[in-house]
């Protein structure tokens, strides 16, 4: 059943048949896509979702494609983490782990958006698909695009990560390094998609893509028992991650699949790129951007996209945003392992570290159910915390040796 | 329902009650867990299974714990993919990857064995786990013990990849690094078993460890629609995984899940440490222990404690051996990632490497099923490809450096 209405500007509500544009030509404003719930009604249940293979399609009435997913059949359905190890840690009743660090098939949420956004994608005729990246999107359109057979461009700055670059560069897509930061990628990539005919998933494709992202909050709903939680904390770059997690929460809302809970949703940014916190904490809607200069790279969006958006979903929801220092990045990624045996890359740090403060401030409470979304692995960023652990200890094959380091351990 | 027996000799059949220990008193023989599997009649139905939440504990009565586990519960379950790009290039008609370099939650097949291994230590009292690791194990027991609360000491050879070392250290384990071999590293691992109180993985609880890869053929066979494959190919490092595969295919067989489709087990080796395979192609049983020298870290014990049971299962169920050179794992694991979009560890490149020789020299036939097992994820061994895959071209954000890029490319 396709329940997909059209496109209509965020801003001027303008309508738009469904095509591959992202604009409003009237106003500017960002297109977004808009359905025609009430089709669903007594067909769209619990059942029926459960009934489905556990991938981000058994949501599939509620992403914008046509019929059947044609890229990323696998993707997502990731495992919610009741993390108890970690309330201890933190002084908190009742905590979970959205851990997309595990995300398939290139281990980070990114799959859920470019399934989407490839999928549909082929069914507008593309036969080429590109993106501007910090890093995990990149990956995740190499691959998706190998495995569909879709040649790729992607675009990402030219200092990232290793993990990433390689993360990418295997699949055999084009790899184009930029000398500048993320946001002057993304500026030339508007320039290229509108020069090249090809489906850029988070440029002339967007408002699809995006979509995808509702599934990270559907399978949180579903795998809490059909509940939203209480607290939501979403790492942000440019944003749209947080307004998606709310828009899937109102959407599961209105379908009666959960009840309104009062979901809060708060913001993550590190410090040294931080325009959406800086404006949620000044209580403005003003998004100034900013130039980056933080080892959280995959947020590093000086200039974020869905920022005014992202600001206005927390604090309507009676959320809060956070940021937290390199430092502060590095020590949550280290709790997150020790606790729950979860390596995620520095946006996971940025995650917990801001959920951490912001427990401690009071403004997250001690004694309702918090859901912190984890959207990238570690494996991608070791180049943040290899210097922060311990090497190992060398010896030699000898029991001697080892009574000796056992020892001073305090082994009994 | 608990249907485990006993500890049996594999060598002179001698049973033992169920307790931490791993080699007959009488014989030397290593043991195995047996099973009464007529308890199961009428119960273990497909339908039982499918009823389950997908992690590798569907297959719970099949695996040697008491009750329900309570380490590792969401472990396993991998996508296996239908590999037509694949099949394409390699001209054969029916491919499959079981992709554990996705197994929850460190990324190899590795969390299967130590969720058995680890539930079984609580269960058997120990607080300290601890193993001789080529790298994946030291990860997955390290976060593994991490999530239960158990301390680890793991044991490695000094000189592996950095991200097998820190996708360990992150989780707080113990590392110590051992000056030589796998084989040396493994032999002190021996020793300490025997002195300290711990349970080693794969020494003191190995007979329970080792059933845990069962579960990658239990789920491979319900994926295929409860069928078994024709073939299937298999890394060896100890030779364990290939027993277990065809332990997993008997015992389906015997409980009426699947019928005898007269699997034949193939298994794969880098050149530079290859005792099983020389020993196949030689058509001996002897194993002559070798020095290890390959970039297949992770498949790197030159004397492996499973390699004569592994060599058996091969030529019993008429499979064979193969080994590549470190520059066919490479091309391996791009064509792998290039044709499905999966990017595996040096030992998935082994695998697909070892299987595109069988196929060309005809011991794999060209129009049967064939499943390979992809073990591990290849952002932990990122130095084996590297320096084999293009650099991103570094351009300023100018669409005019992009047009002679593209130009280039032959982009129209």
């Amino acid at each position: 059943m396709n329940i997909v209405r059209a496109l209509k500007c965020r801003e001027c509500g303008q309508e738009y048949e469904i095509q591959p544009t992202h604009v409003c030509e009237f106003c500017f404003g960002p297109l977004e896509v808009v359905y025609d719930y009430e089709k669903l009604e007594g067909f769209f249940t619990r059942e029926l979702i459960e009934s489905r293979p556990q991938t981000m399609w058994r949501y599939k009435e509620l992403l914008p494609i046509n019929g059947e997913p044609t890229v990323g059949v696998q993707n997502g359905f990731t495992p919610l983490v009741r993390a108890k190890n970690l309330e201890k840690a933190l002084g908190v009743s009742e905590l979970y782990i959205k851990n997309d660090s595990v995300c398939y098939p290139t281990l980070s949420f990114k799959d859920r958006v470019v399934s989407v956004a490839l999928s549909k994608a082929v069914e507008f005729g593309f036969k080429t698909v590109a993106c501007a990246s910090t890093g995990n999107l990149a990956g995740s359109v190499a691959a998706n695009a190998a495995a569909a057979g879709l040649e790729s461009y992607v675009f990402i700055p030219h200092d990232l990560e290793q993990g990433k670059v390689l993360g990418a560069g295997i699949f055999g897509t084009k790899i184009i390094g930029i000398t500048g930061e993320y946001d002057d990628v993304n500026r030339l990539c508007s320039e290229v998609a509108g020069k090249y005919g090809w489906a850029f998933v988070n440029v002339n494709v967007r408002p699809f893509y995006a979509e995808g992202s509702k599934s990270l909050g559907y399978e949180m709903m579903e795998q809490l028992g059909w509940k939203a939680p209480k607290h939501v904390v979403v790492p942000m770059a440019s944003g749209s991650l947080c307004t998606k997690v709310a828009k899937s929460i109102n959407e599961f809302i209105k379908l009666g699949l959960v009840e309104d809970n009062g979901t809060a949703i708060y913001g993550a940014q590190a410090t040294g790129c931080s325009p959406i916190a800086k404006s949620v904490k000044e209580g403005s809607d003003l998004i100034h951007p900013v130039r980056a200069k933080t080892i959280a790279k995959s947020l590093a969006i000086g200039n974020p996209a869905d920022g005014y958006y992202a600001n206005r979903v927390i604090r309507e929801t009676g959320g809060w945003a956070e940021d937290v220092s390199d430092e502060e990045v590095v020590a949550a990624m280290r709790l997150l392992a020790e606790t729950e045996g979860i390596f995620a890359e520095t946006a996971g740090g940025v995650t917990l570290g801001c959920a951490r403060k912001m427990i401690e401030s009071g403004k997250l409470p001690r004694d309702e159910s918090i859901v912190l979304c984890i959207t990238g692995n570690g494996l991608k960023t070791q180049e943040a915390v290899v210097d922060a652990i311990d090497k190992p200890r060398i010896i030699s094959a000898s029991l001697k040796e080892f009574d000796i380091l056992a020892e001073a351990d305090g082994v009994k």
